[in-house]
């Protein structure tokens, strides 16, 4: 087949695709702009956070499936791609260790004020006093809202912590899900509500859809313990910034988040965003799935959905 | 009995000794020679970090026990208590949980370079490009030297995020340490030198002996594989720290360090450290077991070491 990858993409996966009998072509420094002059008549586009929009998809005469390599597929005009009879399919879960190994980075950055400490040393700056005043993880109430693959390796990293851990009760999970949750010690709460006002730290592992759109609102903040961490590492829709600053400069709120409103599409630049410069906020650039480890799991993730794609079988659809 | 504490302590653990028939003087202002005039006639002396020097273990007209609110007794003369008959005791094992908590946390603070993103976010710079070059946790191999409480819980957590984790085999081990290793999967490899060959990161957990004091030297670090991590949470005169800055500029060595040689023994002040101060070290201003969580676990023990000592009972004692 031939393939166009709009994205970095590991070498060693490429060399596999070509082995494999594909003609491939790599330009990581295409946007979603110039991707419509350059799609042609490939027959599966890769992608990571490209933007894959309506022109794109017009524009590519021979395109038959759309591969995002990683979970979020809101940066794909999925309907559109249906219409045209274009598959989109994603690698859910590969990512899922990166974004746990940075969720409880976050939640200790933020315990032991990490950055500061930091910070105060490279000024030659001494305070042992200042950084001495953590809870500390073991025992700590933490909430997990939405038990995917992420959801579930916080869990069981939080567990190893000596950490309570806390999701909402939903029926009808799968079975292997209710396991892992089980084997966690995950206690299950009746509503979201509930958990708000329970726990130490809550952190957010949902998609972006119309349902969870600015769900973390004034509302939801209000509920949460004054002192409270908030970790969002899922997209920056999520999160009703204005009511997060509020919340933080009024009850203590702390926040660790990876995502954000408006943030840059590209790699670099500026971005001035409230949130993200405050204080109170341990931020990172949206790095959750950027490890070699997680890049090398969701390479391997895009190889076989091709493969199995070329055998007829189309694997993860989401836009069915 | 007669108490002095010296130093920070909680209000509800000096409570309950005041309850048990003690009388308690807290005073946490105290220095190494402010203490020696404020001995007087106690019996018992609790210190953290304060320094306990000969002159004050003769100023002592009553002493008879030591308590280090604390795993680390360097800091007390414990030859000439001994000499005197003033037993130290010291609280093991019960910071080992924060302790460990902040060695994960600086592990991923280094792997996700997360100070380094925050004080860009701070400054209204987007640069996901640059902080999308982690190796992630999963699948690396850690080198735990010193296999008590706290190298035990640092295994545990480390296991938990899929590592692979490696000690120096010993004889003799005692069978719950044992127990504890085989649970957390751990390999034993015959030496130090064929750990410190194998492993992508090490994390030192010995005391500050005879032995150990300057062990991390150019032999040591060399053997280290390049980009290789350290993790010092133990003591800083277990670093050549002139050695550490070598490898850290010849070698690509990245250092996550609580502790430093001459670090200031008070709470704040100026601390001009080059190795504190480099921009591939990742410090912290010897806040190991600083959490309520262990504060609490410590002070525990303190209450435990003095209501034995009046039963008859010398528990814990390091300079018998």
């Amino acid at each position: 087949m031939n393939i166009l990858i709009a994205d970095s993409f590991p070498d060693t996966h490429r060399l596999e695709l070509e082995n494999l009998g594909h003609r491939v072509t790599m330009n990581p420094a295409l946007d979603e702009h110039t991707l419509t002059g350059a799609i042609g008549d490939h027959d599966i586009l890769v992608v990571r956070s490209t933007r894959v929009n309506a022109a794109t998809l017009d524009a590519g005469t021979g395109l038959r499936l759309v591969v995002r390599a990683g979970a979020g597929t809101n940066t794909i005009d999925c309907a559109r791609a249906a219409s045209r009879g274009i598959r989109v399919c994603n690698v859910p879960g590969a990512n899922a260790l990166a974004v746990a190994e940075l969720v409880l980075g976050l939640i200790i950055c933020i315990d032991r004020n990490l950055a500061d400490n930091v910070a105060d040393l490279r000024n030659g700056i001494w305070n042992k006093k200042k950084y001495s005043k953590s809870r500390g993880l073991c025992g700590q109430k933490l909430g997990i809202l939405g038990m995917g693959a992420i959801g579930l390796a916080v869990a069981e990293r939080a567990r190893a912590f000596g950490m309570q851990v806390f999701a909402v009760h939903r029926d009808g999970r799968d079975r292997a899900t209710a396991a892992r949750m089980s084997a966690a010690g995950i206690t299950e709460l009746e509503s979201q509500e509930a958990l708000l006002e329970e726990c130490d730290i809550v952190t957010i592992h949902l998609p972006a859809t119309e349902k969870t759109r600015g769900m973390v609102n004034g509302d939801f903040l209000a509920r949460m313990k004054p002192g409270a961490m908030l970790i969002n590492s899922s997209r920056g829709e999520l999160v009703d910034e204005a009511a997060l600053l509020h919340a933080i400069e009024t009850r203590d709120i702390r926040a660790g988040l990876d995502v954000y409103h408006n943030e840059p599409a590209g790699g670099e630049g500026d971005f001035e965003s409230a949130i993200a410069r405050h204080p109170a906020v341990c931020g990172t650039h949206h790095i959750g799935a950027s490890t070699a480890q997680a890049q090398t799991a969701v390479a391997d993730g895009v190889v076989a959905i091709i493969q199995a794609f070329e055998n007829g079988e189309v694997r993860n659809c989401v836009n069915a």
